[in-house]
């Protein structure tokens, strides 16, 4: 991995790049550090808007020219917002990384948010918002979220709220706008066939309209509660849920323990919830487990959906599977867990995508790129008793349950509280 | 590409391996050509049961082994039924190869369909059935097969239906594995780090145990029919809608020509109905055309979600940019059409499932397989007029309409007519 570089551009802005010998595209694009979390109630979803409205049209391009330049050199582009970060990239030949980046450059500092293409951007966000909102195993995490963090910015969905996206303009955009996108806040990533100067060369030509003295104003402050919500459907045949905990920050030194812990409860086909809870008794067919770790905090669950005339069964085997995991993990689960963070360290370094996701992730986190040998070397320093001591720090946590679907979460609760899991 | 080969193996065989330098991990697997369209009402899942089954034991490993032996060296694996194939394959590192050819050749041969397992599984795909029932825009696909290809197999689920899951024994998968699962109808395919000598002598020693004296029984006849179907749920914020048509086979000789056809009308952010519908009315959030190709025949379609109220309108924009392509498509869009095909061909390569896939397919289809070079000139043969004369095919053609949500598909019907397609 020492085809990574990482520079500081003379406007202030991070650049990171990555190049993955054999490879004919590359990704690259823009990460910036703001999101849902900076939102409050009066804007939520702005972040989100935003991110839509830069396809919209720049004082030099249309939408359907932003479009066209791309795909007519057979790239494409994307852009997602989460709760912390969004990102505009796109994925072209190596050859043509110039147009790539002269369009990315162009939507994220030209933007013009004309109302008349505002107003379309509303009814497809909206629909976007609807769409979510019938997906069952989509909006349950939006549930989960509120009810881990209720009332605080860090709970709100990130599509937003209906009666908040529906009243948006365009002097909003750009106040967020101004606030948020300064060169302090983004990191410029690449991953692929590239070269690490004639890439910098570029993004500093091209990115010359952000400024670096603005302060920093992303640091906000957000708690775990915990808590429960059912979303009753009574026309689903399925009951969704999550059971949730307090988790753990980005930079907490838990952080491979955390990973550890999950990937044995329940990441793959050999962990305990599959095991238990599909291969011995049928009771589902997706369970998995997952940590979201954000700058400040973060959160540990368990995500599942089977009948109503099971969910009781099935809480009963979460809740017993996750405190079993205190009485400690075998040798052999160690082994295997291992092995999985090896062999997918790797094989994300085969995919331009992961690869730009991760150093992008490292050098907001650590302000550094980290080496496979080093986070490795992280992951072998995790012991048995480092996972037991995490399972008894999750076990203290009060509990957060969400459902959506035929029946209310009550079932759940009683299991957990049978359990002596906390409830709230 | 001469880093492709295949050959048949002495066992009947076919084997097909792709070298990519400077990969890690390796893609494995077996490509079983028989689907869901070898069922009948009797027995409609048990494609899906038997892929289902096996991962529940074998001769010499349980359930839990299978997993844990393959996530011990950091592997995983998967598998899926399609309409034609189903698929068990497994990546890997290069050096884990054996391992995850000796399992997956023992699940592939040996099962055990042991009762109590039946019976768990049997628990498991039913949640997998009920969970797409909930999922709108996974169901939808399966009401529209079954519109298209009405009381023939190709139109049943492939998750199969409820009351005939229940039924299915492990003699009736017995039965049905002895008459699909003969070598004349397996295709060995791997993608990534691997020698491929090496790899044909495991796979020859691994393989002993299917026999290639079956008679060929894959020659399912099917006819597309077209219709409608209104799956009303009130609870849903948006209806999702396909409208269709027949389509072409994978061995018709416009294939490529259906390709750029499917893609300017709905491919990209560039395509007519992502700037029609989306950007200039934003009617909707998610729109793209699709086109699916078998044996024998194949659909066309249209897929969008938009709420109740603007339905009506969707359709007409919808059925108009479908007959607009009859008068011709610009040089510029099919410029756009053909670099997207070029760099998506390019970038196929860089992933080892994807180049799996790509190998496998035209060994089914063509017996050999193609080179960048050769697809990238079928696509450049394809002229304006063909794409023009196409569209005339697909507008002889019955449509078929669904929609799953809050109304009925009442509106799409009296738009398509209006428009002058023909409903059913």
């Amino acid at each position: 991995m020492n085809n990574v570089r990482s520079t500081t551009l003379s406007n202030g802005i991070r650049a990171v790049t990555k190049r993955i010998d054999g490879f004919e595209s590359v990704v690259v694009g823009y990460w910036v550090e703001a999101g849902e979390v900076c939102e409050d109630l009066s804007n939520n979803g702005i972040s989100h808007f935003l991110e839509h409205m830069a396809f919209k049209g720049t004082t030099s391009r249309t939408a359907k020219e932003i479009a066209e330049e791309i795909e007519s050199v057979g790239g494409y582009m994307n852009a997602y917002t989460s709760k912390e970060v969004t990102a505009y990239f796109a994925k072209v030949l190596g050859e043509d990384t110039k147009v790539a980046l002269n369009i990315l450059s162009d939507i994220l500092q030209n933007p013009t948010f004309l109302t008349e293409e505002l107003e379309k951007e509303r009814g497809v966000v909206l629909q976007e918002l609807y769409q979510v909102k019938d997906t069952p195993d989509d909006i349950i995490f939006d549930h989960f979220q509120e009810i881990c963090f209720k009332d605080q910015s860090m709970g709100y969905p990130i599509v937003g709220q209906e009666e908040v996206v529906a009243k948006i303009t365009a002097d909003d955009l750009r106040e967020y706008r101004s606030r948020y996108y300064n060169a302090d806040n983004i990191v410029f990533a690449a991953a692929g066939n590239l070269s690490h100067d004639e890439l910098l060369d570029m993004a500093t030509e091209n990115l010359n309209a952000f400024k670096t003295d603005v302060s920093p104003v992303h640091d906000v402050q957000y708690n775990y509660v915990g808590g429960s919500y059912s979303d009753v459907r009574e026309q689903l045949e399925q009951v969704h849920a999550i059971i949730g905990f307090d988790g753990i920050s980005n930079l907490d030194a838990d952080y491979y323990t955390m990973a550890i812990f999950s990937s044995i409860l329940g990441g793959g086909m050999s962990s305990r919830l599959f095991q238990e809870v599909r291969e011995k008794r049928g009771l589902c067919y997706s369970i998995y487990s997952f940590s979201s770790s954000y700058k400040r905090n973060g959160v540990f669950g368990v995500y599942s959906a089977t009948t109503a005339d099971k969910l009781a069964e099935l809480s009963d085997v979460v809740a017993g599977e996750i405190i079993s995991m205190s009485n400690g993990i075998s040798e052999k689960e160690f082994k295997i867990t291992k092995a999985q963070f090896k062999a997918s360290l790797l094989m994300a370094g085969e995919n331009n995508t992961s690869s730009c996701e991760q150093i992008v992730s490292q050098i907001r986190i650590f302000g550094r790129t980290l080496d496979n040998a080093e986070v490795l070397e992280k992951i072998d320093a995790v012991t048995i008793d480092d996972v037991k001591k995490l399972t008894h720090r999750i076990l203290a946590s009060k509990t957060a349950v969400v459902t959506v679907g035929k029946c209310d979460c009550s079932s759940v609760l009683a299991k957990l509280e049978s359990n002596g899991l906390k409830t709230v």
